[in-house]
């Protein structure tokens, strides 16, 4: 279907707004009023610039306090009225948005209501304007969708539908039954759609409108659902969002308009209305590549870890790091890149790494090129919002080792694992980035008990949270876990896991308090052991240095549980946190930061489904403490 | 009476939150757990760290999910609390706050919760504790104030008392007939009190509780009130402030925490509890004073607005610059400060110079030297918030020609000055600023039409918004309108106007839409004028250039109001935007933007009260298109 979106939706001048949406694909624009108000192109000239971009006008908003009013005061509002309608026809616009009155002044009395649109209806014909009346969710006498259609229904005027808003009709917290009447409304008289999502949240209903709204698949909402009716009405205009949210307004309008068209996509697709390639949920990690201008303090930490330099990449100063099953590159990369030692790629293991790049392009992902040096295996990688590049891979080795154990009696996780592996050991024609390094003579190091990575956790640059989490669900299809508050001592962060089904697959999306956290978006590598201590004090024999957490955190922790003689004492004595839920327990501790990177050893017996939240202010106090 | 504060109320680490609550004043803290838990220091350290502070430790906080569960939960629980109280034994904490239990196991049965809060308090008395229990707005099934009351009388454990809070009492939208039960509970059983306000929210009880609150005076909670009940309940304990506030959180913890004993010395103030020097409410602006590194470019804009340089500093690169009421400073002041031009002074006419400095300083305003270099006229003169150096002053030459023109049936505003300046004259020892000026020739330039100082915007830090408009409260004793929301085209900004009774002194405090707006707040000065038109083209004859407005702009001018023949089009020549509300109208129009000050001419007809605020979101885009 079409696509479309209000200008109110993106930050910026009209120029930059229309600019923006264009590039991000959308088919058309909602002009906001007060976005022409503002904006030095006449009519005349927006209504070009649109057409230059390939942009429709599909409705002009909003009209406000129109109809069920005294006459003295309708007549006033027909004068505003052909005021505008003049402008409509300078810019090309041919629908008008009315929402339901909330003036003092509104009668409670549909019959006027019906008779004053239909006043209006018969004006703006005559420009050949059509009136499409939206019932506000704080309306004063008309303040839902069925109520609204009714108004219309009576006013009976060619010119008259209505315009139906997902977040007016969902905020309201109906039944869902309340929304088979939708389906009753003629197609053709559903004039307009407007679709937003919210984050459930409980308050006043015109201030959540007003500066939470996000994007669908972003809040709460069922907009799907809601789709999905109208749909079934009939309805063949545009899909178009109108978004109020406070941190959208802040952010630059390119990147948002693609987190804003991404979720059309991703909505149609859930809809059954328009098809993307399946989604290729990854299977797991197969390697993090740090890059840094100096390798030393990376490639120490990694040593006292119990990881093993095996191999080196056959033309780049790239090393590979190996420990069970995890794997970190060492990039010493271009030294243009003045972060510091950061986190700058993944690579997920994939049933299918090019359909996994096809969806993604297919939403608006920047695809990256598949070989970054001539000499380089080609592998299907894309961008992340945060910038972390995301490689689609097939190791090799690890399809060998795996299915090798898969008969085993493993658990369901590895034999999960070891499906999918037999499955890509049976494609020998994918490519596999493990060619591209040649192994290195190494010391057998003793490893430490490290098996495989547990989880990455990124922080977001702060505009881009909601956008962060809908791409990690709709582009690699991880299934997204509630947001949690996370109280550091300078400030409160969110953070949002998401996973594949069986946990193979975990990234904590965290988002700092502010912008200005942005500058050090701190990183984290969490390796899973069988044995936290055992691998926690290796760590330490080899020199390695512990966060230091203050007593007081243990000793609530002996309030608050059990333990067998000497446990407490022996987390005590490594920094080790501790944490259960229904499922499990959780054990973990902290190696020192590296640019912006640390390392996390984690324990994660039967069925622990967290990351340890409860204990991150304590751990954020600590890392505060030692910089 | 005794002041404390909840750690969590503050930012940093514990022993950043305990020298901060110190520095400002307190008497006391309440340790909340989690900080203890964060902390490196023991019990015994943080116990003796108070003691070296002058801080007692007045709580320890919160116990949760204590009382009215299952024999062998409760059992848990005791065991939980048994080493709590040893804590506090190290920690010299001598109050324990239990809050009404949340748990999905706890049952609605007031007789099992009094018999376990009976066994709890038992169990503290022994180690010297007192259990302060509180029912939070959001209590499973203790949520009211008198419920858990009720409770506690019950049990008459004389260890078992109840603390009250103001949020969660007000929150709950009480009745003010509700809390008039509150002087029913014999003092000595109220065993703590927690103060908290917030702003007016309709939202979900716990969220708004969690990021939301502020400090009294802050929000739109009436504390003052409950307060009133709790001290004729007898209560004798500390005054404490618990706020959670996801800005503090991030702000400095310093700043914070003078603002949070501010708002309890204008709360004590308030409910008669402790008087201060009483508020000397400043009569008018006597001048504003900018800073810049070169004068030229300010000159010419001031040159061009029909100001003439009428004096200059005896000994300081500062030149006066007047016309009308309107006082303009222009300091060629130290390089070091790197703003670029900014306005860095106001000089507020007061009755009483030395009383407003005096009870700024009982309110923790810094007070700056009397004295700027030793020469000088000694002024009083104190900080805000912003750093704006706020001068208490009175311009005698002012009334002088105010005096002589009062009896000539000025308006109301005019005489209220002739009012006070009559007054003012009559103290001749009142030290005039105007006295280190020393006249130097002028051409006597045609003035174009400004008369005075309309009003100062002042862009505040991010984090200091509300502290600032408390300040202007209460140390200047202002008046402050509601919050308004503008649409910047690259956020959402935030207003709140303080003036005085007669509008002769008029502050909007703004904000901008995130902490990286701090790099460049804008200021501006709006000056009065009896005709905009007039004065706007006097300036621009002069070489002046005004602010570009939208022609969509007055196109919906016309569609909403109707105008005399030609008036639209000289606003269209001249940018002039208007507005209007019950009491008037508003014409106003903006200059060139030199550093991060800008001029705005002014003309406010029949009484109109507000700022313009529906035309910001024009002007601010217009300013970004030019930039």
């Amino acid at each position: 279907m079409r696509t479309s979106i209000a200008t109110v939706s993106l930050s910026g001048s009209l120029t930059e707004k229309l600019t923006a949406a264009s590039r991000a694909g959308f088919d058309g624009v909602e002009i906001f009023e007060n976005d022409l108000l503002a904006s030095p192109l006449t009519p005349e000239e927006i209504r070009a610039r649109c057409a230059d971009l390939g942009l429709s006008i599909d409705l002009y908003q909003p009209m406000r306090d129109i109809e069920a009013v005294p006459p003295e005061e309708f007549a006033r509002n027909l004068r505003r009225a052909h005021h505008k309608f003049e402008l409509m026809g300078r810019l090309g616009a041919d629908t008008v948005l009315v929402c339901s009155s909330v003036s003092p002044l509104a009668r409670d009395d549909d019959a006027l209501a019906a008779a004053q649109l239909c006043q209006l209806a018969d004006l703006a014909q005559g420009f050949g304007i059509r009136v499409a009346y939206e019932a506000l969710a704080w309306g004063r006498h008309v303040n839902t969708y069925d109520h609204a259609w009714r108004i219309v229904e009576a006013a009976g005027h060619p010119a008259l539908g209505t315009c139906l808003d997902s977040f007016h009709i969902l905020a309201r917290g109906s039944d869902p039954k309340d929304l088979e009447g939708i389906a009753d409304i003629p197609g053709e008289k559903i004039f307009f759609l407007q679709l937003a999502d919210a984050p459930l949240m409980a308050m006043d209903v015109l201030q959540w409108s007003r500066h939470y709204r996000c994007f669908p698949g972003q809040g709460g909402l069922d907009v799907t659902g809601l789709l999905r009716h109208v749909i079934a009405a009939g309805y063949q205009g545009p899909l178009s969002l109108e978004i109020f949210n406070d941190v959208f307004r802040q952010a630059e309008a390119g990147p948002t308009a693609i987190d804003a068209h991404r979720s059309l996509l991703v909505l149609q697709e859930a809809a059954g209305l328009a098809p993307l390639p399946a989604p290729v949920v990854p299977t797991g990690a197969a390697f993090v590549e740090l890059v840094t201008v100096d390798a030393e303090p990376a490639s120490a930490l990694l040593g006292a870890l119990g990881f093993a330099r095996t191999a080196r990449h056959r033309s780049k100063p790239v090393d590979l790091w190996q420990q069970g099953e995890a794997r970190i590159l060492v990039n010493l990369g271009p030294a243009a890149r003045r972060h510091g030692t950061f986190l700058a790629a993944v690579g997920l293991e994939s049933p299918d790494p090019a359909g996994a790049a096809r969806r993604a392009e297919a939403l608006l992902a920047p695809v990256l090129p598949r070989r970054r040096a001539p000499e380089d295996a080609p592998l299907d990688a894309v961008a992340a919002p945060d910038g972390t590049e995301l490689f689609f891979v097939a190791t090799v080795a690890t399809v060998a080792t795996v299915a090798t154990v898969a008969t085993n009696g493993m658990n369901r996780t590895n034999r999960a694992v070891a499906e999918v592996a037999t499955g890509i050991a049976n494609q020998p024609e994918l490519p596999d980035w493990r060619a591209d390094f040649v192994d290195v003579p190494h010391h057998d190091a003793t490893p430490h008990g490290v098996t495989r990575i547990d989880h990455l956790a990124l922080t977001q640059p702060w505009h881009e949270f909601d956008e962060a989490v809908l791409f990690h669900r709709g582009v690699l299809g991880l299934h997204a876990q509630e947001c949690v508050d996370v109280a550091d001592p300078y400030g409160l962060h969110r953070s949002r896991a998401v996973s594949n089904p069986d946990g193979s697959v975990r990234i904590a999306l965290g988002v700092g308090a502010a912008p200005t956290d942005d500058g050090a978006r701190a990183q984290h590598i969490a390796l899973a052991t069988d044995d936290v201590v055992a691998t926690a004090r290796a760590f330490r024999a080899a020199g390695g240095r512990l966060l230091t957490v203050p007593a007081n955190y243990h000793d609530d922790l002996a309030a608050q549980y059990e333990f067998a003689d000497g446990e407490l004492e022996t987390y005590r004595e490594l920094g080790i946190l501790y944490d259960r839920d229904a499922h499990g327990e959780f054990r973990h501790c902290y190696t020192d930061t590296v640019g912006r990177v640390f390392f996390e050893l984690v324990q994660r017996d039967g069925g622990y489904r967290g990351y340890g939240a409860r204990n991150a202010p304590v751990r954020l106090a600590a890392q505060h403490a030692v910089r």
